[in-house]
């Protein structure tokens, strides 16, 4: 078989990635695909640039033609990002015939349906690995390796930034500001932090997570998304002291059919897989009915962890393509979207208030509760110092969301309600 | 396309979890695969016994010509355990053009390669994701999943029993004996546990991993296998206190194209993922070139667990057989086997010894060990109640195998020497 050519839009981080492991590894996938594996032209935003990686400039390229219209390259692979143009490029690419793989979850998390099913009818095949847990081969077991399973839940750490600074602002009792700035000064966290921080990035690739693992089309604009920007070392203390961790949590779950999907910062029990993902790594715990619990762990993101994502997804497109069935195994989602409504989502809560140090007001406050139905697995009362003000902690057992913010509302209006601090989920029970 | 005839080789545990599926999970499959998956027939021991499945008699037979002669049958799933004549009757399946899914890690151990061979020359399918790690899908994200990448490095829990022993053991202060006895009352251990607890199912498994991770073919005896039976409560007691935790690990290493594979209890940082998988959990640690570290983690063995990696095989199967491509895509071992000899494997070593209690005995065995150049982490020396000796306890820095053996054989000739108590491998540093 002759060589495989490859067209590669953006030589950034992941760009250069890709390229060292098709030069480093070429031995391992000659053996694999049975052909050699060559970049062909790489599209670039300026020539003659110092790069991470060398390339002959007769190999780059500023004009998206000369890749989507080159009848020679068999394989696009998209590191670019952006969403609008990059779309049309890739789609464009894709009737000529030429095989995606991306790395690019906002075009995935927007536009995967309307790709894939171009993808389909062109006989390309389309990969999207690396969108989603930068190293872990997490959509593969979500397709391949779980197939004969009902995932009934997924709950992931996918934003490694986050990860880095609660994992910092826990271990080392920082705050928030002073975290950020340390990522930012480590290159973990971007200039302009907003997409990691406000949960919008998770929110993406939980969206890609939700469709591919209930077989459902879920939008971007059906996953609530909280960031971490409020979350204060007074919460993180009271946390541990209650034998949690917090986490930046995208949780999906399926009872009956009906899904939710949401990203917030969660309370986690500290014995649970995921409270040990520390620092920038990522996991994602799988719940199916019949594996039961599993859990996968890496990096999520990095140049070369991607790019292995990248380079995995382009040898099975290349074994497809000597086999001949590209695009056939591209299966379309099993069941029309249905969501929870506030009523269905079920949740534990941590709360903490500060309210009047009069008497009567704990009753007051635990009486609001008590009219929803909602009954407590723990509460703390303290003193503020120097306030005339107590501080109540409490954690909820499980109540429906459309309760607890029923709750909330009520809660604001009580005159000794001084200021409703926090509120977080909780996911399972902590032994402390 | 018709509906894909399954032969099931064995109704126990595994077995009884394989029907489940394919009847609860019908519309996912037929989702997935286009067409009705049956059970045509089912080889059992004896008929007419209770059994945790209803299944019409006249789809049971014990008769193995029933199945592998069977020209309607397409896929052969085997469940029934053994060695010598489950390879005859799955080459014979073979033979007859018959797919093949096993979760037989003594069977691939010992003869994989052979069945392999002899399934791609016959253009069949044979995939044994549940031979290693249950639920987990391994196998999968080795061959897929980081295709891409050259893997230097796995550390597996790959047995759960004794994973379970010494979580208790650990966890609760209890000698070996004691929860051996409470693994068996629950059905996690058996009536005689010694493949398990001797190190040798989980050597099995290692051989597995190494021969797809390292595309070598590693054979059972290059794995030299060392059980849990010996570990004491001391023991674990040390090795809380230097800040590392006990687990029974399968260790596959390359460096430079050469390879090791061990098993054996060793000493893991508390920090370290795999220190956190508990009880009956499984978990195998990858580490790739470029992905770095990765883990995947889930539950070693149960009915359905277990039957879930069998019907994703199964998946990937009828898949192939739509396309037409079964066989197509298994890849020989790309390196000649290369072992590292004993002076090529280092390691640190954790190390408990009784010496008398005299002046001088301290230098006599550190100078052991400066001859052969192995200096010292750690180092403790404490008195021996009710008897006149000291119990020394060190940990090494790294030294070779060959250095290593040398240094304990020199050890057990020094005439304070009253016994070398214990010996562990250690993997990375604890902090404490």
């Amino acid at each position: 078989m002759d060589a495989i050519s490859i067209g590669l839009l953006g030589l950034g981080t992941v760009g250069s990635g890709v390229i060292t492991i098709i030069e480093n590894h070429q031995d391992k996938l000659m053996h694999q695909v049975g052909c050699p594996i060559r970049v062909k032209k790489v599209l670039v935003k300026e020539l003659g640039k110092d790069r991470a990686v060398k390339i002959d400039e007769a190999h780059m390229t500023t004009n998206i033609e000369d890749i989507i219209n080159d009848p020679d390259i068999d394989v696009v692979i998209e590191v670019m990002g952006g969403v609008d143009k990059t779309k049309e490029y890739l789609l464009q690419a894709i009737k000529n015939k030429k095989h995606i793989v991306t790395a690019n979850k906002d075009l995935m998390a927007l536009y995967g349906s309307e790709l894939l099913t171009a993808a389909k009818e062109n006989g390309c095949d389309l990969f999207y690995e690396a969108s989603v847990a930068g190293g872990i081969p997490i959509i593969r077991s979500l397709v391949d390796g779980l197939a004969s399973d009902r995932i009934t839940k997924m709950m992931g750490i996918v934003n490694g930034t986050t990860n880095f600074i609660l994992t910092k602002m826990t271990q080392e009792g920082l705050p928030y500001d002073s975290v950020l700035k340390e990522a930012q000064d480590l290159g973990y966290a971007e200039a302009n932090p907003a997409s990691d921080v406000e949960g919008l990035d998770a929110a993406r690739k939980m969206t890609i997570l939700a469709t591919l693992g209930f077989s459902m089309k879920i939008d971007l604009d059906d996953v609530k998304a909280t960031g971490i920007t409020t979350i204060t070392e007074e919460d993180l203390h009271y946390a541990k002291q209650l034998g949690y961790t917090m986490k930046l949590l995208g949780i999906a779950q399926r009872n009956e059919g009906k899904v939710e999907v949401s990203v917030q910062p969660t309370l986690l029990p500290q014995s649970h897989p995921l409270a040990s993902v520390h620092n920038e790594f990522n996991a994602v715990y799988v719940y199916g009915e019949a594996v039961g619990e599993t859990m996968f762990y890496g990096p999520g993101a990095g140049s070369l962890p991607t790019a292995t994502s990248i380079v995995s997804d382009l040898v099975a497109v290349v074994k497809n393509m000597r086999l001949g069935v590209n695009g056939s195994l591209a299966v379309a989602p099993q069941h029309e979207k249905n969501l929870k409504g506030s009523e269905e989502i079920y949740s534990k809560y941590f709360l903490r208030l500060h309210v009047k140090d009069e008497v009567g007001v704990f009753a007051e406050i635990t009486s609001v509760f008590s009219k929803h139905g909602v009954s407590f697995e723990k509460i703390l009362q303290l003193p503020v110092k120097e306030e005339d003000l107590a501080e109540i902690v409490l954690v909820t057992h499980l109540a429906s969301l459309k309760n607890y913010e029923d709750i909330l509302m009520e809660l604001r209006d009580l005159k000794a309600m001084k200021e409703i601090k926090s509120s977080y989920k909780v996911e399972g029970s902590a032994g402390a």
